[in-house]
């Protein structure tokens, strides 16, 4: 039988430790390709590059049998777009992404370059997986999430997605586990956004900063609630954004323009 | 009674023709201010900007009475925020994005520029609305959204939005309008995305490029059903992306971890 295909990606860039332990961990369930950006995309969303050419570049340093791996100019979205139609032999069994230094629970989803990789997978059709670990510490051990990792790689090789459906998984910042809730997003967004930056200019420049403000610490069924006591949190996400009920509140808008 | 405030931004840039739309019909709805990126962002999604400071410019050349044009180095979710934390005296009543050169219906929204800030807008408490135009004419003629433009935007000062809740709105490709529906997003992929850039230095480059596949036209409730059919799509969209549908199926993972 045919080997499973895992084709990875992120946004911390093809260097970055977190991928290298991602491609390890997949080695083990099947072949694996690596396209990733040459350098961090943090922040990158699901942005596509619309008016520069893309280059990809073979990184044969860091291949080893059944591993390969391209460094791409491009943005998280864009490596798994020209992954899958121009370096995969064949339509891959799993996209995963990460693993993410810092977390991407809450609001932050809508920023992560991290989980638009794993959108375009999902998109694509393919199961599609997001890994990110909660930590500020450039060091981090990513050690304690590799069970957790294979684990639930495995299982949704075995049993797949749901259509347009894909998985946030977030750890705590603990090597000490408590569990793994499957959780719901928290409502959150960041305050205190900007530090000015001095320059040379007198232009008005900023960095942007902030602090993670979350709207309802004490609802434990959230993504965030999870982290913050010590649980994994595995979040079931999906492409559709339609807010459903909220359809009929605007059926005066329609009725009056026919 | 203080003027309505409202604030908007935009992808195509600070200069292009859609905002210079928007801008001139919000006039009519209230005080305006613009900060938009200081060029073209097509694609951009909700990336923010982590490894760069951020300039703001004054544009005093494209002001008049009860309008404040600023021009952002950054994407259109960093004029969002550096709006509502550094420019704004005061929050805006409304956020409005666009008008976009293109649509922004079916899995676009995930690319968008323009609904990175309306998503930015929302995600903050401020109504917010995305508004295309589904056209590939430059020179594009703007004129038969205005008045949808002001009667949706007039709406949503009025009434608000849930909690949560933004709008995309997009246009049809015609000077006549078969009215506006309230649609969900349509499923939908770009396919055949990548042409091979030349290049002087045997580099593999690509260029993105792609078609739309509807992955269900024939479903009359869709934005993109919609707009082939000339009517303005209106789509509620949240931000909470939780599939609360496909949780049961991970209680396997999570009984086995505890």
């Amino acid at each position: 039988m045919e080997q499973k295909l895992i084709l990875i990606s992120n946004d911390d860039g093809v260097s970055a430790r977190g991928i290298g332990v991602l491609a390890r961990l997949m080695r083990t369930l099947g072949e694996v390709i690596v396209v990733a950006p040459e350098s961090a995309r943090s922040g990158a969303a699901a942005a596509i590059t619309c008016t520069q050419a893309i280059t990809l570049r073979r990184c044969p340093d860091m291949e080893q049998e059944g591993l390969q791996v391209y460094a791409c100019s491009g943005s998280p979205v864009d490596c798994v777009k020209l992954a899958l139609e121009q370096v995969c032999p064949r339509r891959p069994d799993l996209v995963v992404s990460g693993i993410n230094h810092g977390d991407n629970a809450s609001c932050s989803i809508h920023y992560s370059g991290t989980m638009g990789a794993v959108f375009e997978g999902c998109m694509k059709g393919v199961p599609s997986i997001g890994f990110s670990l909660r930590t500020i510490n450039p060091k981090c051990d990513f050690s304690p999430c590799e069970e957790e990792v294979v684990r639930i790689a495995r299982h949704v090789l075995q049993h797949g997605l749901p259509q347009d459906v894909c998985l946030n998984v977030n750890f705590p910042e603990t090597p000490h586990f408590a569990g793994l809730r499957v959780c719901r997003m928290g409502r959150g967004r960041w305050v205190q956004e900007w530090i000015s930056a001095n320059n040379p200019r007198g232009m008005n420049a900023f960095w942007l900063t902030g602090r993670f403000l979350n709207l309802e610490p004490h609802s434990e069924d959230t993504d965030y609630w999870a982290l913050d006591h010590n649980y994994v949190a595995l979040t079931p996400i999906k492409l559709d954004m339609t807010d459903y009920q909220s359809m009929d509140l605007f059926s005066e808008l329609s009725a009056s323009s026919e």
